[in-house]
């Protein structure tokens, strides 16, 4: 694997590293990893990569890594930078036949997303999002359950993602995570709509298969001063009939990552806290509510296949990372083979997600641009 | 006390005499307990009252009582019947110069609402609305927080009230609880939002002090052939700038009772549930969340005025519903005595907090037929 | 009802009137209010009690009832007092024929329990004994679960009540509640095993319907100066085989009233909190837990007995305590009109749960005296 | 890293890789991985292991890495075998120089452990032992406010260690971690207090800082025909005076790792649930409980060092096993450089621990066997 971005000071480079390299299948072989050619040095010996493949930019190794024997050259990229950053390595990957990670939001609009789906069509490579909140495994199980009629036919879905950390003009002291997200030339048009919301909206389609039709969202940005959204509010419409409420917020102080999940059909439904990831929540019409674990017997079949330890020892937020990047590299390890993959591990987000996120982000901004008129996603 | 309502085949009159019992400070003398003059009669048996104070029409009620030596008479009448019959027995209560406990919401609409605002403060008498659920010590602590500036501006109130009761026709099996909520005839125009959101807004708007200035909502009915909606997802706009939602649902299905709220201020926040009432998480900025509990030492003065038991002896439903008739009946006492009332227990909901929920229901209800549109309360 | 002590000062007593308000059938018509006979008299005068039945001993209130016409005079006595003020007018009102409701623990010490016992057997009288905590419906449903085999065989049991309130030396600022409880010559010779060990001891053998036969205690008194056990932790070795732990403690410092007990079976277990007290977690081997809510209609025949309001209304503390009364209230009636008690009601601890928690009070501190050496319950 | 054991079939040789993996400092040269020589030679290839520095036994690889070029060969080795294969690997492993990490308990019996002991010491080698739990960040907290009179002096500890996975008798099925877990001529003297005992036994002495003075123990063995205990209820006595329970069980149906910990001292105290790991409720006599959370700025320098992942991204079981060994490799690279260690990362247990842990399992087997006499650790 190659990276770009990631390099000194950036948060979730590290992280990407460290989803890679927790089940020892996949090596960080080379990196551009810094706008700054220098730091992009600097950042490479730290860890620990060749002079050689490091590289002072990502046009230089696309370039340099092309030309490496296959064997030699890195299978895939990792794109870890901000939004403004993902379309053009992107672009450049999938032209050069590298296969992409790529963090989420897709891009930086909704037309660089389109053509992004475009290309990887094209090519045939394998593309994967990280919105790692569907990686966790009772997310595996709720999707099974809820796709399946074990509740009958869902009617409702509350999604929420409150974060507390930009209560405050965090932006305005320099600290990096925050500069780029409150800031429109690098997020785009949405501040927490698009950093958090996507994941709302990501997770409410991914465990319920159905769509999100149109929204009518109250969008504010709280902080003064600040350029980009800080909270929404949104009334959703799935293609199913159900009907919902997302609201994601940066200025929920006191909350940490808290993306909660209600869903209801007629005869029950389910409950899932990413805070407590390894429970879920199964309530009844009739009967006691049950309270699924990770890791259990009674676990489905998805479920268990994305699951590392026995019940009762805790996995996290890099474990369903590392589920992305495990799924990932045996689909491609599959096509480098030449063999069918795994259809338990051809799941994780792709492309077409990244189209979605971008589609919702545009109908929310709009939306709350014209005071929460219903918009649809196109 | 005289009670109207409440007989054979009730719920809510069960629960008003033993909140009006459990302090020992009143005692049911009069009773019209049922529509069916027969079974009005039979109620009265069932309650041991005397019977030639069991009436058979409520009419007859006020009538007989009137008649009565003050000392002996009924101070007030408690009204527990279906909505539609609220209005009636209400105005005639004070136009015979009784003072009134009344379920909600209030009236039948909100022009009657009205016209009781205005007879209670004409003839000056008390009238307390059985919002219970402001009853809980904790929700006075919340409210003391919040409007005291603890938490900095407030920003953000999610406020939630999901049931699964509803999740099938249950009217159509003849059980009395669902079939009068769902019938326009008896409940108005509103059915879960009427309810259960109004409990959700009188929540919202107690403990915040804020008031809530438009809608945008989401009102659904679920069930195949019910007449009025059971459920809503709504936005909220408040008078200071902050922002909301509201949700109320009785198709959730595998929930109780899950009045939940949370309020999100520039420094922390609150956040209680109604299954847990003496439990609130008081969320900060930059410091561990605290968890306050009933009963302790450091529960500000309404809370501990309001709380019977130590720490750790759980406080529920039927104290909450308690300390309203307590609190009314300490106010009636003033008055009989002529005395000044004790500011901790001039705290129960009023007319107004009716007429309030009347707006709530009418505007919710208008937004819902034009598709969301924002619609102030009024 | 006739009470002996609770007046002014006292805690427990003012309890015991709202359980026996709480449903209407019982009238507080006598009382010898405190030791004090002018404090006595003052407190019946804030209790509204006539002043002939306001009694400045309950030697004179037992002389006076028993002359009034049966038809006037009380039905029963409920004792308040503290444990050295039990045996006494117990004894007096059981050989004046009046029924009895007694704080726990039934006695100073194990002898005069028996007396007590002897004398209730011998006269066929009715005596509760309020250990409250079974009074709660969720209680009934664990007792009904674990006593049917459910669960298979018992093996394992987990009590335990910490409490943090005696953490400093409370007893020399004079609070009164302290005092009485640390003092031997009015607890008895235990002080945390006596008053809160009992209730877990009584909560385990009521539940499991399992015997303790021997227990081996380490008990201690952690706070310098004080006369009594503040703290104990116990083995227990039961009827059947089943091993516990029981422990208990005046000064977990933190604690309110943590009475919370797991019971494992071969094949699953249960687990409650009191504070939480409408809630049980039922576990599986191979399943997902269950948790099991107040009110729910999968509820036994002996929870729905005892529960007044639907699922998602918090009863609390109260509630089961005014389920004792009930209980008793029910059974005493049916024994003034002759006929049958309903089985369901046939439900309160008695006095020989009484004897039984002087037995474990006497073989806790005989372990603790003796290095925590095996002793048996006899 | 060179390991032994872990090859086909095992459970904790996997946890290991990956905890090893995590960070991306160390990488598996060499295996000797499975007591049958040709299972641990397939168990190499399954890993991508050189052939030549797959060993077919762990004598062989001690001999055969000890020839190659320190540039080249092993530093260390990770012992992940059943107790009675961790006494000779280690004593080679440390006669040959090599470093190393080994599961727990460190030996067979407690002989074994003090000859290890003497020899690390002597090699002044480093031996870590994955006593994993402390390796969570929340329980550096929690050491950090325990040991530094944060809550007073200390006095009780109720420590437990439930689990449910062998309520019935499972290793008769062949099932591979049930049967050496059973077995005496593998595990040792000890069943469930020696498998998770032990890891409550360093829990509760890690955070306190307080030493186990001694025990009275109640071993039972639940499983007809089973040859260990698998339960046991201990009271525990602590060197400053404190007292406690430890309770470990693995026939507690429905439990899966339920390893939990209250302490209480004068003046408030902790406690944490190992399935919720970053998470702690702080608890005060006179102040609201506190809610701790990983990742976040009010955590002490220790807990801060052992976080990967800003608060509300869970980390869990794999990431606080991860910790041991970077910690591990850490010191080793400090060594190896001839540099000064960084204190904070001088923190994991060790060959001490292990040699406590021994003594812990003799003195509560011994207890056990004398009816549960209280019995010295020494």
């Amino acid at each position: 694997m190659g990276m770009i971005g990631g390099g000194r000071g950036a948060f979730i480079g590290g992280v990407h590293r460290i989803a890679a390299a927790i089940d020892g299948q996949i090596e960080l072989v080379a990196g551009a990893l810094h706008v700054d050619p220098e730091i992009a040095l600097l950042s490479g010996q730290d860890l620990f990569l060749k002079p050689e493949r490091t590289y002072r930019t990502y046009v230089e190794m696309f370039e340099k890594e092309s030309q490496l024997n296959p064997d030699e050259r890195m299978d895939f990229v990792s794109i870890v930078t901000p939004n403004h950053v993902h379309f053009d390595p992107a672009k450049r990957a999938l032209e050069n036949g590298f296969h992409v990670v790529c963090e989420k939001p897709l891009s930086f609009n909704l037309d660089e997303a389109k053509q992004l789906q475009d290309l990887v069509h094209q090519k045939n490579l394998i593309f994967a999002l990280t919105h790692t909140y569907t990686g966790y495994p009772m997310i595996k199980q709720a999707r099974e359950m809820l796709t399946t009629g074990v509740f009958g036919k869902l009617r409702k879905v509350i999604v929420e993602y409150p974060q507390g950390w930009l209560s405050t003009p965090l932006e305005k002291t320099g600290q990096q995570q925050a500069s780029w997200r409150t800031d429109p030339k690098k997020s785009g048009k949405a501040g927490a709509v698009g950093d958090i919301g996507t994941h709302a909206e990501n997770l409410a389609e991914t465990i319920t298969g159905l769509k999100i039709t149109e929204v009518s969202a109250d969008v504010t940005t709280f902080v003064d001063g600040r350029l980009l959204d800080d909270d929404a509010n949104v009334l959703i419409r799935f293609d199913n009939g159900a009907k919902g409420v997302l609201h994601c917020s940066q200025i929920a102080a006191g909350e940490e990552n808290a993306l909660n999940i209600r869903v209801y059909g007629e005869k029950g439904g389910i409950e899932w806290h990413q805070h407590d990831p390894n429970t879920m929540y199964v309530k009844w019409l009739d009967k006691p509510m049950q309270v699924y674990r990770t890791g259990q017997g009674y676990m489905g079949a998805s479920a268990q296949a994305h699951t590392r330890v026995p019940a009762g020892h805790p996995e996290g937020y890099l474990e369903a990372f590392g589920n992305i990047y495990r799924d990932f590299a045996k689909v491609l390890q599959a096509k480098l083979d030449g063999s069918e993959a795994d259809p338990l591990h051809i799941d994780f987000p792709t492309v077409d997600d990244g189209v979605r996120g971008m589609q919702f982000i545009d109908a929310v901004i709009e939306s709350g641009e014209n005071n929460a008129a219903w918009t649809s996603l196109h």
